[in-house]
């Protein structure tokens, strides 16, 4: 499980906690410290809580910074954290810094609630469908960004982008793993999901597996579409497959929730996320507000099966748009079907 | 306060936690994993918290080791880890581990408990006395140690400690350090302790200071005792008192309780501690039993004053023998009076 569920003492409550830290991914400490307190605060939206009592920081400082330096990304890096903790309903209270060699950044999320308020991940049934929060491609987006200095690793894929939608894929990448789960925990309690789960660093199937190996019922997950950050699909194809992103392998930070919803529920939980404010609404320089949410595509069904998961032959890629520019936005439509028309091949 | 204290929206019960990480600074992996263990604890039991309902586990795995190292060495690590928080009655449920160019060891320790299972570390008044419940040394008996192979670090010391007391010294460093703070937290309950911290980083004087400055009276904790692992002052001095042992500054790891208690309930604290079945009891081939329990120290007293701490001109130094051995039991004795004897002067 995502979260680990300890039964109290005190009146049927059960303490739900979840740990996770890293090293940093992107150039900007403030997104980085955002992205840090969603991947931790994800393991406990995978459980459909919305709540969180706690959380503790932890950070190591890296020796090879100097003063200046680190009196520069620290505090932003601590405050991107802080302010995604605000923007989940709870507040950092704690925590421990060390110096490494290299920065880390994490932290601990802890809350205390009755069993209403989580769904445990075990009550997939088939005829489910499988529906994803976030597109895919955090880690190829990353990638090609930092290769944009490296001509050697720059040539093997300057046939299929440029710059400058690197560069907007980047901050696509950035944008969604700063965004919170918040919502889809919220919607699961909605529109009943039977099981979730988030995505990160073993990719799509490898949290898709974990997720069935979990189920009471005979069940399998079966992928047939792929919602991918705008070009990624296509940087990963150019580069010899290097992240196994078509194969659901490639690693994921503070991916969305891969969730399993009564058939009947899936469009309508799909149309509530992009109707709900965006969750990091700052990001964008907007206010949010109708029609400003978070996308969510239904990406496969629940069969009967032996509790494992796998990806169709040939899965429909969905080239998901960059927001914040016009890039890809148009080139890609054609396949960027609205989540209640995707079809299940 | 050394955890945070967060109300729930439960029936009057909150929540408190705590976050440590560190660096392996002994050579056993098993006692580095029961030392970090006990360290994460300490934590609530300086709060008078003598149950945990959940820990988590902090492991970096270093790069620099090959595959064979690391199976032989991170598996006893974690054992450590889990033995001492069995011993201290809670589990290991969850955790993150990561590559990091260091080993990395710690924990997070969270509790859901009543107002009346703490001790808010604020109450402290004058007339109180000072118990320390571990001796302090532990950095200079584990750098004492590594110096053993480094010539031109040991010819410092070589003059006024040998090899083999400089082993037991280590030795006793470690047993303090993977002895958990168990017994002292439930014994503060029994005599009303007023306020306590555990005893690390920043030494003696440093968490008296912060202690002394959350009282709610106008208190000043003044030190006259410093027990000390035998032979501990004397390298600290050899050495141009390079850790400031003497002044308080030095480091301590896992280190002891300092609990303000009301005068007339501190010997028989002292004497409960010592009589209570030893924390650690596997450390020395024993069962436990009467007698086999930690010794403890009135070190200072409690005066009226403005939130500070100090060690008076000349403490009283306590030379605390080397258990499991005979060296410095009898030499040393003469300066090591039974606690209720400690003259404060």
């Amino acid at each position: 499980m995502d979260s680990c569920v300890i039964p109290l003492r005190h009146g049927g409550l059960s303490l739900v906690q979840t740990t996770d830290f890293f090293y940093p991914l992107v150039e900007d400490p403030y997104m980085m410290g955002r992205i840090a307190c969603a991947n931790v605060l994800s393991d406990l939206y995978a459980m459909g809580i919305t709540e969180c009592d706690n959380m503790l920081m932890l950070l190591s400082i890296s020796q090879k910074m100097n003063e200046k330096e680190r009196e520069q990304v620290m505090p932003l890096m601590m405050k991107g954290f802080r302010d995604a903790a605000e923007e989940g309903g709870t507040s950092v209270t704690g925590g421990q810094t060390v110096i490494n060699p290299w920065i880390i950044i994490g932290g601990v999320a802890s809350v205390v609630c009755q069993p209403s308020d989580f769904i445990m991940p075990d009550s997939a049934v088939p005829g489910d469908v499988l529906v994803l929060t976030k597109p895919l491609g955090t880690q190829v987006a990353v990638n090609a960004h930092q290769w944009m200095d490296i001509p050697e690793k720059w040539n093997k894929i300057k046939l299929v982008i440029t710059k400058e939608e690197v560069e907007h894929a980047y901050q696509e990448a950035m944008l969604n793993m700063a965004t919170l789960n918040h919502t889809a925990a919220a919607l699961m309690h909605k529109f009943n999901a039977h099981a979730a789960t988030d995505i990160t660093g073993f990719g799509i199937i490898g949290h898709a597996c974990n997720l069935a190996q979990q189920q009471r019922n005979d069940v399998a997950f079966v992928i047939h579409n792929l919602p991918i950050i705008a070009k990624m699909a296509a940087v990963s194809k150019a580069c010899g497959n290097l992240f196994g992103l078509l194969q659901g392998t490639s690693s994921e930070t503070s991916g969305g929730l891969l969730i399993c919803l009564p058939r009947e529920q899936a469009a309508r939980f799909c149309a509530e996320m992009k109707s709900s404010r965006l969750g990091f609404s700052g990001a964008l320089g907007q206010d949010g507000g109708p029609g400003d949410g978070q996308q969510a595509w239904i990406i496969g069904i629940v069969e009967k099966g032996n509790r494992c998961a796998r990806i169709i032959d040939k899965p429909r890629i969905i080239e998901v748009p960059y927001r914040g520019s016009v890039i890809g936005t148009q080139e890609s439509s054609n396949n960027n079907a609205s989540p209640h028309e995707v079809q299940l091949t």
